[in-house]
């Protein structure tokens, strides 16, 4: 059974998991290139992962079969485990808590060889819709407080199979990096009574030279304080907290945004393997007015040393608007 | 001129320094194994580095020539440079700082395939000492606000040089992990009028479960929360907060400790690589009560993921207790 064990100095919360352990990979520094027919996200190897939660499917077609353009089912190694009550519990001067959530994996394509980014656009809205059922599903659990959903691409980000997918972890805690952002954003509207994302998005707008690209909507941006090399965040530009505020129209336009900025990366840096992590607000109306949604997407350019890891400071060696300047001016298919 | 920028919503500075992009191994993820005939760190290649700062040599011979055993230097490649004077300025909403900092590196030896592990313990002493000395002269700036010493052990580590090295960054910022554990011990404190760690040393003794190996003055164990496979934290037993207030006679204890807590890393994870980062107060005496020195040692075994990154929330596959109980009851030599 994991656990949920937290750092007595700085209140971290760390899910000790042994069970995930026995994954095939561990301690592997290898990339695993998983050929179709060995690959458990492929058609017709659908038994080798537990029983699908949801699938986008032809009408004829049955669950847990082939047939299907997107699949979600549970993490065959979780991190966290759905079954149980929630336990806290005291060890001496720690704090411990039963480590129930949910982790699972959506298989966002049947097409092994294709990328995210290579999908059509409406597929790339299926991917955001599954998103948006998971979250509303999962947040009627009263055990979950926080849904983080994000996606490793490419074995140096983490992927241990390289069919595309994204994963889903609902948590019994806000992780630590959400909860810091909660706290400096509603420091910053208790003081402005501004949302502190939208007054950045303003600037922004005026200032261009951080920007990657832009829609009617949505805006994607090399951050002012970028912790490393091309790091770019996608965001609505009106005040939404919650990914699931987003009007379900606008998920083809946040589809192609997403799109257009994968092809930059892709394009621009050789195809990196890269790390996406969606920000939203924790369940609950409570975040609503200073919290706002927004993806981070991470292409993994640097090794990224004990510095960095020790502190929590890092070393960024390109200027995110050199970076800006160099995604934006880039020509893609299939973009303006 | 590199340049300090401070993230708006969670408070981190991230150092900005383009300059640091012309390193040879940028954006490569290939590990750099430098031969010694072409490696700067090697005696006789003294011209290759910034003249020395400090150099534990024989009698006889010169600085910036042979004769060494161990030596101090610049950075060829600093994140932050050391001449100016320190300007703040806003950006919009945004807050910049110059990129004012000392960045050396220690070299541990002029053995180019001797890691530091393999040292006996009067030369890791040696490195110790010139930790002590490196704070003591730099302390004295009034620019800076931090000295943060770290080594990266290994190119997954993020080593660029793989000849036995620490480093060393003299910050005009408290770095975030830093100022966390800060707070954290500050508030434990206020509460107990207790050290935190002081009381985590006390219950570890009792436990035992998660001792790695424990001498007169120091303990080495894997923390209770620990986010990574076989972290391992050394610290002294009795309340220091400040690296350099520990008694010049301990050192040797520590040396040997250190050595000792490597070479079971090194014997039971087929020699991984490695960070440590020396976690000590910053300049100044408001400290002294609450905080207490330690180093973090963390093999680089498990990729860290994009969940990671994202969250400050962290999977680790083995509990503690059994990463301690496998070091602690390995064979090495030279150990009792």
């Amino acid at each position: 059974m994991p656990e949920l064990r937290k750092d007595p100095i700085i209140s971290r919360w760390v899910i000790i998991s042994s069970e995930r352990g026995k994954r095939p990979i561990n301690f592997s520094e290898k990339m695993t290139t998983t050929s179709s027919q060995a690959c458990p996200f492929c058609p017709g190897n659908e038994s080798a992962t537990p029983r699908e939660i949801a699938a986008y499917r032809s009408d004829n077609s049955e669950a847990n079969s082939p047939g299907w353009t997107l699949r979600v089912v549970s993490n065959k190694y979780p991190a966290l485990i759905v079954e149980g009550t929630l336990q806290r519990e005291p060890v001496g001067i720690y704090d411990r808590m039963s480590g129930i959530g949910a982790h699972e994996v959506i298989i966002e394509t049947p097409d092994h060889d294709c990328g995210l980014v290579d999908l059509e656009p409406q597929l790339i809205r299926d991917v955001l819709w599954a998103y948006r059922e998971r979250y509303l599903d999962l947040q009627r659990d009263s055990r979950f407080k926080y849904i983080l959903i994000f996606k490793n691409q490419g074995g140096p980000a983490g992927a241990s199979v390289d069919h595309s997918h994204s994963q889903l972890i609902a948590t019994p805690i806000i992780p630590k990096r959400v909860a810091e952002e909660l706290a400096g954003s509603k420091k910053y509207y208790d003081y402005k009574e501004r949302c502190i994302f939208c007054d950045i998005i303003r600037q922004e707008i005026i200032d261009k030279s951080r920007i990657v690209s832009e829609s009617d909507s949505f805006i994607a941006l090399a951050p002012y304080a970028s912790r490393f090399p091309f790091e770019t965040w996608l965001m609505p530009k009106s005040h939404l907290s919650n990914y699931t505020d987003t009007d379900p129209d606008a998920l083809d336009e946040l589809a192609r945004i997403l799109k257009e900025v994968l092809a930059r990366l892709k394009a621009g840096l050789d195809n990196p393997s890269y790390n996406y992590i969606l920000h939203t607000s924790p369940i609950g109306n409570e975040y609503r007015d200073y919290f706002h949604w927004h993806i981070e997407i991470i292409p993994k350019l640097t090794r990224v040393a004990g510095f960095e890891w020790g502190t929590g400071f890092y070393i960024n060696p390109t200027r995110p608007e050199d970076a800006a300047k160099f995604l934006r001016e880039l020509t893609v298919p299939g973009t303006k």
